[in-house]
């Protein structure tokens, strides 16, 4: 199946291309609004697997043409960019199209992280908003550390949390996540449950910062 | 030390009651708004722990009663009695009284629980607000399953968070967590940081509501 990650040229983008292209055989489509950018991502994607004795093609396109024929298309951009991406490549979405997204809002100050609740009541609902009306929208991979998923020796051992109205779109992105090896997906409901979900990000942050030791924190459903 | 459960004869007061007079010497105290209710329950923890062995004497008051010369209280009430209870038993705090607060504000839909956030940006700070200014609040146990936690066969293996912006006072609930086998108390920051912790719980109840298998679920930082 072909996923492209759009802003997969940096943070949780690298990561879940580096975990689909090592531990699957999908399509792995890197997307940038700079196509030079993105290409040469690709290429240092393609070097990291190579070094671990996987030969992958992955390509790098500007967003919309990576998200053109892609199944699965990761809005991997952070919360102030949802939006205007997805605008971006709506040209390039049809009902067959499941668009997944992992960003939350947050903001920072003196006492550490907060989640920035949007109007529109969660980040995964800005972007079904901004969805055409026939693309299916997915929660997930919002409670990933970045840097522990992009390192291919990291063991993850974590839970990631779905979210859909569409049945059929969240068992697909479910099947994905559980490609990703040590990655449990657990449904969480409709998308109107998305708040308490991006509310969880702040928080790793947060214990990562307070407890010696505690770094790069996922979370476990036990 | 003396720990008062102001709401100790339900829910997660049921849990703390029997967890720190089964794992631990310290003196265990039950309140309730009916002193009559609150006798019955302490009798029945007895009766339980005795059964398991453990003689441990254990008391009922009415809650300004059972919070007067504890070092400890524990507002277990539901969030919507926390300002009231904390106004009833104002004249049985002082400066070396630490005040604990469990309570998340939650309310449900069609889709499951969320989080219901209050003006003063969470229950904890709504406790922090009523409190006397000498009396320092700890937020503690959101995220505990009631029914696992009351059911001492049960493991846990389970985080608790803690936010409080004394110092003292956290490392004081600290210990009172580690008394409880299976319990790790994680530091989330200062009182700011308490809307994420109770967040988390609807959270927890619509991935055990979703997920066929997981019940009564707790959170692990890893």
């Amino acid at each position: 199946m072909r996923i492209a990650l759009l802003g997969g040229t940096g943070d949780i983008g690298e990561g879940l291309a580096l975990r689909w292209a090592f531990h699957t055989d999908h399509d792995v489509v890197i997307g940038s609004r700079d196509p030079d950018k993105a290409r040469a991502k690709a290429e240092e994607y393609e070097t990291e697997l190579a070094s671990r004795g996987v030969d992958r093609k992955i390509t790098g396109f500007e967003n919309a043409m990576a998200a053109d024929r892609a199944r699965v298309v990761v809005l991997a951009v952070p919360a102030y960019h949802v939006s205007d991406t997805v605008d971006a490549i709506a040209d390039s979405l049809d009902d067959e199209t499941v668009l997944v997204t992992p960003a939350t809002g947050m903001q920072r100050d003196d006492d550490g992280f907060h989640y920035n609740r949007p109007g529109a009541g969660s980040v995964t609902e800005l972007v079904a908003g901004a969805a055409p009306d026939d693309v299916s929208v997915v929660g997930a991979f919002h409670n990933l550390a970045a840097g522990r998923l992009a390192d291919l020796d990291a063991d993850l051992g974590i839970d990631t949390l779905l979210v859909a109205d569409d049945p059929d779109a969240k068992d697909l992105v479910r099947l994905l996540a559980e490609g990703i090896e040590g990655l449990r997906p657990l449904d969480a409901g409709g998308l109107a449950n998305a708040p308490e979900i991006e509310a969880l990000t702040p928080l790793l942050i947060n214990v990562a910062m307070n407890n010696d030791g505690l770094h790069d924190l996922g979370v476990r459903f036990d």
